[in-house]
């Protein structure tokens, strides 16, 4: 009780105006942002609205949004979002990526192998039961375990009582606790996909740009009980889209914010963590590019990771350039320094919630030691060995009591989890000796010989030896086997002589190790001390700044607007005459080159019709797939990309004035395309309801 | 001959290597870079080659390059180097600039105003006669003096025996002069222009940029004697065009580089010459923008001038980036450095040469004083106050002999100067009235009430009152009026009580004295210490690097190619479609709306059809209507711009890597439209030889 007293008090003598700017903003649907809304747009949804919003708003749990678009259960994705169901649907014979998908009936739909989706069912404030099962005088690693205990605990109840997939989120670095119930949808089946070609048209090069032009969808429908789902909340589609300038909202699953960083963990960032990441996934990429030179098949296997990695490398180019700007990082420091000179205001609340900056700096000076051994010291790089690694895991959590396990594997996730471990998706051995392989040779490079993990995983063999013998001999590659060795359960799994499990149980201690380490020594000091800075936050500047991302549903909104760049003007969408220009430009040199029935079917097109379009709201990475809606609950656009100008938006919101913005598919290009393009006539018309 | 001789000696031992970059140089037709033709490109011209490339070489006098391109006198250059021209044929009731205009018989053909085009027919290195003139221990003023005389001489003699225009033009800052004689053509007429609208879509914004859609053409035709002058020596129009990566050549009248400037006349530039440039083009503009939002009318007559002064500025603004950059100064700093680091292996050389630095930068701590007053005591914002001063000038010069004379008024530059005075291009009293008052407040507010020129200007009256007497009283709108001054010469000149010309003669001495001032503390310098340092250049590396630009024909060349930028790729062309994808795209907001034929006429064309391209030659102002041409001397396009990232290549060259480039309309785009838009079906015939 005392804690949340604390919080209601200050709530009433907020001792700074508040600071949020303009379109700022990855709302919960507990606080929407309605007076920004009604001021800035003049918009006041009713809480019907709000709900119909929120619950055709739906998560995909490979990473990416979506949004239902009929009764029927149709949920419109972006192709990137999907392309990791579509490459596990495809064979050396049937390539979806490179070819497209279209279901003209139901019965020509095609089961996803293990795509789950989740949809927000209801929510609830659970800030008290967590923060105060910490027990006064607690270490950061106690209160830290106190705290996760009593989640699960929240989480099992909720499980047990709804049958809901029931997860409690922590907001605003612990300042709030609160459990979100999901309702899953396993049965998910591919309606249409285009050729890769016309999804990613202009390939890496034009990835966070604009103009653009991309038909970055994929339409899939959920089932349940062997029937498409009925689903009554959903947006209806708008057949001309957004104007110049009109209010829009995006509704989704933003991945991940660090915006409310101390400047020591933002220091870190740009030091450390940055660079390190650049390197471990330049180094995968890298090997994914040198495999997929062996040959047609060997490429197509590699091309959904590459593509991946291609953009998760751009994306953290843009954001290290964000934060090597001293410009952009002066200004941390000086939103930092005001939030400490508000809280300096009230000196009782200054004494206790100070000193949680120093402890996070202090505790950031250790990170450097661990840190590429907390990197490297897995073998994620396969999925064999991810299988395996996950596996041995269960094996040693399962025996403990639900509180106390990794929260991973808390009763109330264990459902998904085995759906995924069981899931039907293909492997590729050959990919995966060679992934695995420059993963551990990279990672003994890295860490060198002596060390804890690479001793674990080889010992004194060649990495070579140890991964072709692990690759070739498992039988984690037949799904019966996993699913006899988690039936099996802990005692099975720990006498398993599998070869990829032996390897990942000589490993497991490490990684256990380092992940304790890390839990005590940041983990923990970020929770304790981050809930504390977000009591200063409170305390200073109200509510009225959102919580940072982290792959929990949000709100967004802004208008449709182009932009000024490098002494011009951008507009604000793109038409399908842009799309054959920049293919002409390049005289169809790939990635500039188009479908075959792009250049058989032009003349069916009406070339003005818009293909993409531009946005101000506020979105990152997650937000994939997010529908974009207007005033009126209509689904106006996907959105699928950011510019350039945006990246570094992980670290701060980025003015409209400059130029950031979000990317979208127009409504209006997508049933042009489905229409005469794809001849999905059908789709089209159940997608606009005739 | 001693001049010379140490220069012959010096190119026999040159201390270092060559220091010419790729594709850089705007070369003169005696020193074309042969050599990194045949190395880069594999291209060998023959001296015909040259020949007949020079010869359809023209320079448009009122600033801008053109080529001949058919033997009838057909000569194409830029929208926007003919607007002038245009806007002076144009009325309220037709408007030449807004519509466009096409002649499809030569009875239909319009005579310009006063358009005069120059062919380089021939010229004559004349380095020896000008420098030997200078009498051993003159001062800088009187060396100045010394060379002029020569200079008037030599081109008096030249055009009393071949009757062309023979000017005398130094290259190197003084290293070399040359005697240029031109073949003048002064009955030029338009056969073709497109809509401004078409000429220039996008506007300001999109003017330096690249992507780019601009019909950027007029086509002139010049008469001889009442006749279509035979042009044998032209450029034959290639239908396709340049195709990607292609080597190409750009021919024209560049109009000024500062390449070969001192750091210290690089400061000057970067902290007051530019930065007062940008006050006067910014005030002019200002007067210009309140003038045309009076009415259609106002706007009609300004709209040229602004559009202008708007490219001047972002010009400017680029090219003071570029100065602003300390990375690019610190390049210049090194070069003069290694530049005098050269020339000290040779001690005597040295012990000549090197104080030429210090005596330029000590002459440029002056100039700072005097700038503002040079800047803007003069009365060239209006058009009546230009002709009153040139007369006013002309009056006082014509009592001296040749060789003493201000050069302009050098018997050999007398039947130029005399044409222009007595254009009929049309005058607009409101407008100057409108813009002397402006530019003379402006004046007045910079240079405060004490100063000179205001004082004898205005005296103690108000600026409004003084302009609104001189523009309504004076009859120097009329043709016959200043024909009349110019035949009563001096004496007529004197005795005149216009009150404009009074105006001008009270202004006159202090221009004078400025301009005297002028030359003697920096002109001179810059000649004399120039001269030296140009011999410091030559002696460690040669007659290798390219001598600044100064608007006489050049040669240049580089490929046709795309580039990289904000991590994505520029295409090397646009096409059709990009012009419409762009005018959808900001839904014909203005600058992005087409003229209607466009959207009459938009199913005629083939949408594919190239229309504009970037090519890597080296390449500024001036060079706007040169033609680009291919290996075989065929017309490819037609240069009318560059992109933002080459603006500072007035300073230094800016490699290709770094995305510098030129942007031309495509021949094959210029077919289709004329054929396709405008049914110049006569003309496209003519251009293709049919």
């Amino acid at each position: 009780m005392k804690k949340i007293s604390v919080f209601l008090l200050l709530a009433s003598f907020l001792i700074n105006v508040p600071l949020t700017l303009a379109d700022e903003g990855m709302w919960t649907f507990d606080n929407p942002p309605l007076k920004q809304w009604k001021e800035r747009y003049n918009f006041e949804p009713s809480a019907e609205w709000l709900e119909k919003v929120r619950l055709a708003s739906v998560r995909l749990n490979d990473g990416g949004s979506g949004s239902f678009v009929s009764s029927e259960g149709l949920l419109i994705t972006n192709q990137h979002v999907a392309s990791g169901q579509l490459t596990k649907l495809s064979t050396k014979e049937r390539d979806l990526i490179k070819n497209g998908f279209y279901a003209p009936t139901r019965a020509d739909e095609l089961k996803t192998a293990d795509l789950e989706v989740n949809m927000l069912v209801s929510y609830e404030n659970v800030t008290e039961r967590v923060q105060s099962a910490v027990k006064a005088g607690a270490t950061d690693k106690d209160a830290n375990a106190q705290r996760r205990a009593a989640i699960s605990v929240i989480e099992k109840e909720s499980t047990d009582k709804t049958g809901l997939k029931s997860e409690v989120i922590s907001l605003y670095n612990g300042g709030e606790y609160w459990l979100y119930r999901n309702k899953k949808f396993t049965d998910v089946r591919v309606v249409f996909a285009p050729e890769e070609q016309a999804a990613f048209f202009g390939g890496d090069y034009d990835n966070f740009t604009f103009p653009r032009h991309d038909l970055d969808i994929t339409i899939l429908r959920v089932y349940e009980n062997g029937q498409p789902a009925k689903t009554p909340q959903y947006l209806k589609w708008s057949e001309t889209g957004p104007k110049d300038e009109e209010f829009v909202i995006a509704t989704g699953y933003p991945g991940s914010t660090a915006r409310l960083l101390t400047v020591a963990q933002l220091a870190y960032q740009r030091d450390f963590g940055n660079p390190l990441q650049k390197q471990v996934w330049t180094s995968r990429l890298d090997a994914l590019e040198e495999y997929s030179k062996r040959g047609t098949e060997q490429a197509r296997q590699a091309s959904g990771a590459i593509r991946s990695f291609n953009n998760s490398l751009k994306r953290l180019t843009g954001q290290q350039d964000g934060l090597m700007n001293p410009r952009m990082f002066a200004k941390k420091e000086a939103e930092e320094k005001a939030l400490k000179e508000g809280l300096a205001k009230n000196s009782a609340l200054e004494k206790e919630l100070a000193p949680a900056w120093k402890q996070i700096s202090d505790a950031y000076t250790e990170l450097p030691k661990y840190a590429n051994r907390i990197a490297f010291s897995n073998l994620s790089a396969s999925r064999l060995g991810t299988i395996a690694s996950s596996l041995v895991r269960y094996g040693d959590e399962i025996k403990k009591p639900n509180n106390e396990r990794y929260p991973e594997f808390g009763d109330a996730r264990l459902e998904s989890f085995k759906a995924n471990l069981l899931s039907p998706a293909p492997i590729y051995p050959e990919m995966e000796e060679f992934l695995l392989t420059a993963w551990l040779e990279e990672a003994k490079k890295t860490l060198g010989v002596n060390d804890p993990f690479i001793k674990a995983a080889i010992g004194d063999a060649e990495v070579s030896e140890v991964v072709k013998r692990a690759v070739n001999e498992t039988k984690l590659k037949d799904i019966a086997e996993r699913k006899a060795l988690l039936d099996g359960g802990a005692d099975a799994i720990a006498k398993s002589t599998d070869p990829m499990v032996t390897l990942a149980r000589r490993v497991e201690p490490i990684i256990r190790e380092l992940r304790a380490w890390n839990e005590e020594k940041i983990l923990s000091v970020d929770a304790r001390a981050g809930e504390k800075i977000a009591k200063a936050r409170f305390a200073v500047y109200g509510r009225t700044i959102a919580p940072d991302a982290n792959f929990n549903l949000r709100i967004t909104f802004g208008k449709v607007k182009g932009y000024e760049e490098d002494t011009t003007l951008v507009p604000y969408k793109t038409t399908f005459f842009g799309l054959y220009d920049r293919a002409e430009s390049f005289g169809e040199k790939p990635p500039y080159d188009l479908p075959a029935r792009y250049k058989e079917r032009r003349d069916r097109l009406n070339l003005s019709t818009p293909l993409n379009f531009v946005y101000s709201a506020d979105t990152i990475g997650g937000m994939s797939g997010s529908p974009v809606i207007n005033r009126n609950a209509e689904f106006v656009g996907i959105n699928f990309d950011s510019n350039i100008q945006k990246l570094s938006n992980r670290y701060w919101y980025i003015e409209e004035e400059e130029g950031s913005r979000a990317v979208a598919v127009h409504s209006a290009g997508i049933l042009e395309a489905l229409r005469k393009l794809y001849d999905a006539e059908n789709l089209a018309n159940e997608l606009t309801g005739k």
